[in-house]
């Protein structure tokens, strides 16, 4: 059984400890969130002891094998950084595709400084989506691949506009176009003094919505708000071309799911093979392409090949 | 560059051919084909030297980084042991599902002795279907993945439809039913004193076809024969299940190819996988389940983090 702790106890967090209870090798030992909210909201723990702060968790839970990250992404790259440098392996789904190729760097040098194992942007984009272009690449090496996100909301355009001026709250929706384009529906409270047409300007001239089709719409409240969009989520990828000397190869990878319960079972899966890698001192940080598959499953190697191969 | 070596020119070793000309960083330093046939069919080569036998190819194009096997299933274990340990590289797209945990066995013994790589099973199925339903249950631990084959001509039923009595030649095309269940239609040439309906009769006999619906056709001749069914194949994979607390997660993996096309590229990327882990002194026997995804592709892993993941 690998022992994990859980930093952050918000969508991510409490997916997170719902996913190890059905893994038969793992189990949470505790959840640090923030100090105002331990002890409140028990039904989300499950059972699990809450703490103020990660050395908390330490002194009373003892040390885990693996920490999983249910922070918001411009928060991973520091925390990880710190824990990794005091030798804890970490898993967190990092998401900013941009600047993926310099956090790897960055906790490259932690872990390995560390002696831990770092996997980072596990998640299913970045995480398995990365795997399937990976694979879609290696089978059909001359040929496009189109990412369609959607329907669903995006929790990334969501916090850009929830951050622009005259916003209260917001939630953007991504509908696919196709060809790996999309179009974004913006639902938007506003604040006083604030009208729709001024944060739909805004929104337009905000590089992160200036390429797609936009539409704007008012929402009365926050509680009208949530009741836009729930966790619902999916892909569609693409890819059309050649395998050697032929062409018209065609694959395609659709999924439909709850957005962060497949999130948080993808980390639970890379805390398994991370735990896996620190035993076999193989320090460094990952992504999910730089891990064989098969560590990602629980049980034997012989007999996970007989029955999946 | 890596230099690979093909053992057989049947359709697997011609695909390989052209998928090592389209490739970047690979190249095909000669062909070990049947010694009444080297010399013929030059167009088959695409420019590539053809031998005898092995040694001939190493006396004449030099040693290979790998040796890429277009042989028949069943000849692969027995080939590919020998070239292993005399410490050459092996990749084989070997297809026989329940026999492939003694032959990883084998070849991990082989290998291990010979300070050489193998990767075998490396084709589509089992191959890149294999790191498929190892991810569908990564994301979806709870649930039941179906491999739907088809419609295509299925090599292994053909093969046992030949050896059988009465057969002079046939064909054997899989449809999918759903659920991972299949109908057979199998096309059959007599053999001279046979009826159509004793062969049908010892199809349905065989336990790999006694469990499926059948179809059995007579056939005048094997020009008529190949007229039936070309190389297209495909399969539909799909998953519903469990991701932590959270029910119907859908995941599909859809493809339509081009059969030795896709297992000739697929066994090109896993021979670049083969050269890289044999230069890391990771000597042993690999499925492409046990191999980093990213190892399948050309180029700096830092530049295939920037676009893949």
């Amino acid at each position: 059984m690998f022992k994990a702790a859980v930093l952050g106890l918000g969508n991510i967090g409490r997916n997170v400890i719902q996913s190890l209870e059905v893994v038969p090798d793992g189990e949470c030992i505790g959840v640090v969130r923030r100090p105002a909210s331990v002890g409140k909201t028990p039904y989300d723990l499950r059972g699990v002891p809450d703490f103020p702060s990660f050395d908390d968790l330490l002194d009373h839970a003892g040390k885990p094998d693996v920490v999983i990250l249910g922070l918001p992404s411009r928060r991973v790259p520091g925390a990880a950084a710190e824990l990794l440098s005091r030798g804890f392996c970490t898993v967190d789904s990092f998401d900013i595709h941009d600047r993926i190729v310099e956090v790897v760097g960055s906790l490259e040098e932690e872990a390995s400084k560390g002696h831990a194992v770092a996997v980072t942007a596990a998640g299913w984009d970045p995480g398995t989506d990365s795997i399937q272009r990976t694979l879609f690449q290696a089978m059909v090496p001359v040929g496009t691949t189109f990412t369609n996100f959607g329907r669903g909301r995006s929790m990334g355009h969501s916090v850009a506009v929830r951050a622009m001026e005259g916003v209260a709250d917001a939630t953007a929706i991504t509908i696919p176009l196709g060809g790996g384009r999309h179009s974004r529906h913006v639902y938007v409270v506003l604040k006083e003094g604030y009208s729709i047409e001024q944060v739909e300007k805004t929104i337009k001239a905000d590089p992160y919505f200036a390429s797609d089709p936009l539409t704007v719409t008012e929402v009365k409240d926050s509680d009208a708000l949530s009741m836009v969009a729930d966790a619902s989520h999916g892909v569609l990828m693409e890819r059309i071309g050649a395998s050697g000397g032929a062409c018209n190869q065609q694959i395609r990878f659709d999924m439909r799911i709850d957005n962060p319960a497949l999130t948080a079972q993808i980390l639970v899966a890379s805390a398994r093979a991370a735990v896996h890698l620190h035993e076999m001192e193989q320090y460094g940080c990952y992504t999910l392409i730089d891990i064989p598959p098969i560590m990602l499953l629980p049980g034997e190697r012989m007999e996970l090949l007989g029955h999946l191969v």
